[in-house]
Protein backbone atom coordinates (compact mmCIF):
# COMPACT_ATOMS: atom_id res chain seq x y z
CA UNK A 1 0.00 0.00 0.00
CA UNK A 2 0.96 3.47 -0.88
CA UNK A 3 1.70 5.96 1.47
CA UNK A 4 -0.94 8.40 1.57
CA UNK A 5 -0.62 12.21 2.97
CA UNK A 6 -2.99 13.86 4.98
CA UNK A 7 -3.84 17.78 5.51
CA UNK A 8 -6.45 18.94 7.66
CA UNK A 9 -7.44 22.61 9.29
CA UNK A 10 -9.20 23.65 12.03
CA UNK A 11 -10.24 27.03 13.95
CA UNK A 12 -9.50 27.31 17.46
CA UNK A 13 -11.67 29.92 19.60
CA UNK A 14 -9.27 32.58 20.55
CA UNK A 15 -9.77 32.17 24.46
CA UNK A 16 -9.04 28.15 24.59
CA UNK A 17 -5.41 28.42 22.47
CA UNK A 18 -3.38 28.54 25.24
CA UNK A 19 -5.30 25.31 26.63
CA UNK A 20 -4.87 23.53 23.03
CA UNK A 21 -1.21 24.72 22.81
CA UNK A 22 -0.36 23.38 26.61
CA UNK A 23 -2.63 19.96 25.55
CA UNK A 24 -0.30 19.23 22.72
CA UNK A 25 2.64 19.85 25.22
CA UNK A 26 1.95 16.97 27.07
CA UNK A 27 -0.07 14.88 25.12
CA UNK A 28 -0.97 11.46 26.70
CA UNK A 29 0.49 7.84 26.11
CA UNK A 30 -2.31 6.08 25.45
CA UNK A 31 -3.51 8.97 22.76
CA UNK A 32 0.30 8.62 21.02
CA UNK A 33 -0.23 4.98 21.45
CA UNK A 34 -3.65 4.52 19.37
CA UNK A 35 -2.02 6.75 16.56
CA UNK A 36 0.38 4.62 15.85
CA UNK A 37 -1.51 1.32 16.13
CA UNK A 38 -3.84 3.09 13.61
CA UNK A 39 -0.98 3.01 11.08
CA UNK A 40 -0.40 7.42 11.01
CA UNK A 41 3.30 8.45 11.24
CA UNK A 42 5.10 11.52 10.96
CA UNK A 43 2.63 13.68 12.97
CA UNK A 44 2.79 17.21 12.85
CA UNK A 45 -0.14 19.96 14.27
CA UNK A 46 1.07 23.39 13.32
CA UNK A 47 -0.32 27.02 14.60
CA UNK A 48 -0.54 30.49 13.48
CA UNK A 49 -3.11 32.77 15.38
CA UNK A 50 -6.27 30.51 15.64
CA UNK A 51 -5.88 28.87 12.47
CA UNK A 52 -4.62 24.94 13.19
CA UNK A 53 -3.34 22.65 10.71
CA UNK A 54 -2.35 18.70 10.96
CA UNK A 55 0.04 16.44 8.98
CA UNK A 56 0.10 12.98 9.01
CA UNK A 57 0.96 10.16 6.49
CA UNK A 58 -1.05 6.96 6.36
CA UNK A 59 0.93 3.53 5.99
CA UNK A 60 -2.61 1.43 6.36
CA UNK A 61 -4.42 -0.43 4.11
CA UNK A 62 -8.12 0.80 5.15
CA UNK A 63 -8.00 4.20 6.57
CA UNK A 64 -11.55 4.24 7.51
CA UNK A 65 -11.58 1.15 9.51
CA UNK A 66 -8.72 2.55 11.43
CA UNK A 67 -10.52 5.72 12.17
CA UNK A 68 -13.17 3.94 13.75
CA UNK A 69 -11.11 1.91 15.39
CA UNK A 70 -9.08 4.91 16.71
CA UNK A 71 -13.07 6.92 17.36
CA UNK A 72 -13.86 3.00 19.67
CA UNK A 73 -10.47 4.15 22.07
CA UNK A 74 -11.73 5.12 25.40
CA UNK A 75 -8.55 7.15 26.12
CA UNK A 76 -8.68 8.57 22.97
CA UNK A 77 -12.34 9.67 23.70
CA UNK A 78 -11.89 11.43 26.96
CA UNK A 79 -8.67 13.14 25.12
CA UNK A 80 -11.32 14.75 22.29
CA UNK A 81 -13.13 15.88 25.05
CA UNK A 82 -10.60 18.38 26.41
CA UNK A 83 -9.62 19.20 22.56
CA UNK A 84 -12.63 18.94 20.92
CA UNK A 85 -14.02 22.16 23.20
CA UNK A 86 -10.94 24.08 22.03
CA UNK A 87 -12.60 24.27 18.40
CA UNK A 88 -14.71 26.94 16.60
CA UNK A 89 -17.28 24.28 15.02
CA UNK A 90 -17.91 24.02 11.39
CA UNK A 91 -15.39 26.75 10.65
CA UNK A 92 -14.60 25.78 7.63
CA UNK A 93 -17.62 23.26 6.21
CA UNK A 94 -21.01 22.72 7.25
CA UNK A 95 -20.09 18.81 7.37
CA UNK A 96 -16.69 18.85 9.19
CA UNK A 97 -16.75 19.81 13.04
CA UNK A 98 -13.54 19.94 13.80
CA UNK A 99 -10.52 19.48 11.54
CA UNK A 100 -11.81 19.79 7.85
CA UNK A 101 -9.61 17.33 5.30
CA UNK A 102 -7.66 18.94 2.71
CA UNK A 103 -7.30 17.91 -0.71
CA UNK A 104 -3.31 17.37 -1.89
CA UNK A 105 -2.82 19.33 -4.83
CA UNK A 106 1.48 18.99 -4.88
CA UNK A 107 3.99 16.70 -3.81
CA UNK A 108 7.87 16.44 -3.96
CA UNK A 109 9.59 13.83 -2.21
CA UNK B 1 21.57 18.31 12.05
CA UNK B 2 18.32 17.53 12.86
CA UNK B 3 15.57 17.61 10.33
CA UNK B 4 13.44 20.66 10.52
CA UNK B 5 9.75 20.33 10.10
CA UNK B 6 7.74 23.58 8.26
CA UNK B 7 4.09 24.56 7.70
CA UNK B 8 2.66 27.46 6.59
CA UNK B 9 -0.59 28.76 5.74
CA UNK B 10 -2.10 31.54 3.10
CA UNK B 11 -5.38 32.58 1.81
CA UNK B 12 -5.88 32.43 -2.39
CA UNK B 13 -7.92 34.46 -4.29
CA UNK B 14 -11.45 32.75 -5.05
CA UNK B 15 -11.11 33.72 -8.62
CA UNK B 16 -7.07 32.59 -8.67
CA UNK B 17 -8.03 28.79 -6.85
CA UNK B 18 -8.24 27.14 -10.13
CA UNK B 19 -4.97 29.02 -11.68
CA UNK B 20 -2.96 27.84 -8.40
CA UNK B 21 -3.86 24.25 -8.70
CA UNK B 22 -3.33 24.16 -12.42
CA UNK B 23 0.06 25.54 -11.71
CA UNK B 24 0.76 22.84 -9.14
CA UNK B 25 -0.47 20.39 -11.28
CA UNK B 26 2.71 21.23 -14.01
CA UNK B 27 5.12 22.24 -11.99
CA UNK B 28 8.34 23.47 -13.82
CA UNK B 29 11.12 20.81 -13.63
CA UNK B 30 13.71 23.96 -12.29
CA UNK B 31 11.82 25.17 -9.98
CA UNK B 32 11.83 21.30 -8.38
CA UNK B 33 15.21 21.23 -9.03
CA UNK B 34 16.15 23.92 -7.11
CA UNK B 35 13.64 22.94 -4.44
CA UNK B 36 15.49 19.97 -4.09
CA UNK B 37 19.12 21.69 -3.99
CA UNK B 38 17.89 23.89 -1.20
CA UNK B 39 17.49 21.26 1.29
CA UNK B 40 13.62 20.75 1.29
CA UNK B 41 11.90 17.54 1.17
CA UNK B 42 8.48 15.84 1.54
CA UNK B 43 6.48 18.73 0.19
CA UNK B 44 2.94 18.45 0.12
CA UNK B 45 0.60 21.51 -0.56
CA UNK B 46 -3.29 21.17 0.59
CA UNK B 47 -6.31 23.15 -0.59
CA UNK B 48 -9.72 23.33 1.63
CA UNK B 49 -11.83 26.24 -0.19
CA UNK B 50 -9.52 29.02 -0.61
CA UNK B 51 -7.21 28.14 2.72
CA UNK B 52 -3.70 26.54 0.96
CA UNK B 53 -1.26 24.77 3.77
CA UNK B 54 2.16 24.16 2.48
CA UNK B 55 4.49 21.28 4.55
CA UNK B 56 8.18 20.49 4.24
CA UNK B 57 10.70 19.43 6.28
CA UNK B 58 14.20 20.95 6.06
CA UNK B 59 17.49 18.70 5.93
CA UNK B 60 19.86 21.34 5.18
CA UNK B 61 22.21 23.07 7.61
CA UNK B 62 21.42 26.74 7.45
CA UNK B 63 17.72 27.44 6.22
CA UNK B 64 17.83 31.72 6.09
CA UNK B 65 20.82 30.72 3.08
CA UNK B 66 19.08 28.16 1.69
CA UNK B 67 15.83 30.91 1.39
CA UNK B 68 18.20 33.27 -0.14
CA UNK B 69 19.94 30.58 -2.92
CA UNK B 70 15.91 29.95 -3.94
CA UNK B 71 15.06 33.73 -3.82
CA UNK B 72 18.05 34.49 -6.06
CA UNK B 73 17.24 31.78 -8.58
CA UNK B 74 15.98 33.31 -12.20
CA UNK B 75 13.61 30.22 -12.63
CA UNK B 76 11.63 30.85 -9.44
CA UNK B 77 11.52 34.41 -9.63
CA UNK B 78 9.39 33.39 -12.97
CA UNK B 79 7.48 30.89 -10.83
CA UNK B 80 6.67 32.78 -8.26
CA UNK B 81 5.40 35.84 -10.72
CA UNK B 82 2.75 33.12 -11.79
CA UNK B 83 1.91 31.61 -7.76
CA UNK B 84 2.13 34.66 -5.98
CA UNK B 85 -0.59 36.80 -7.18
CA UNK B 86 -2.76 33.91 -6.85
CA UNK B 87 -2.86 34.88 -2.76
CA UNK B 88 -4.61 37.28 -1.18
CA UNK B 89 -1.97 39.43 0.49
CA UNK B 90 -1.59 39.72 3.84
CA UNK B 91 -4.07 37.48 5.10
CA UNK B 92 -3.01 36.18 8.22
CA UNK B 93 0.07 38.55 8.96
CA UNK B 94 0.86 41.81 8.41
CA UNK B 95 4.58 40.91 8.00
CA UNK B 96 3.38 37.79 5.50
CA UNK B 97 2.58 38.83 2.28
CA UNK B 98 1.79 35.06 0.61
CA UNK B 99 2.47 31.95 2.88
CA UNK B 100 2.86 32.66 6.71
CA UNK B 101 4.78 30.54 8.81
CA UNK B 102 3.23 28.70 11.61
CA UNK B 103 4.53 27.45 14.79
CA UNK B 104 4.99 23.31 15.10
CA UNK B 105 3.20 22.79 18.42
CA UNK B 106 3.02 18.51 18.75
CA UNK B 107 5.40 16.26 16.51
CA UNK B 108 4.69 12.31 16.42
CA UNK B 109 7.24 10.43 14.31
Amino acid sequence: MKKQFFGQVGKLLPAKVPEYVELHNHPWPGVLKKIKECNLQNYSIFLHGTIVFAYFEYTGTDYQKDMELMARDLETQEWWKHTKPCFESFAFSKNEEYYADMNQIFYLS
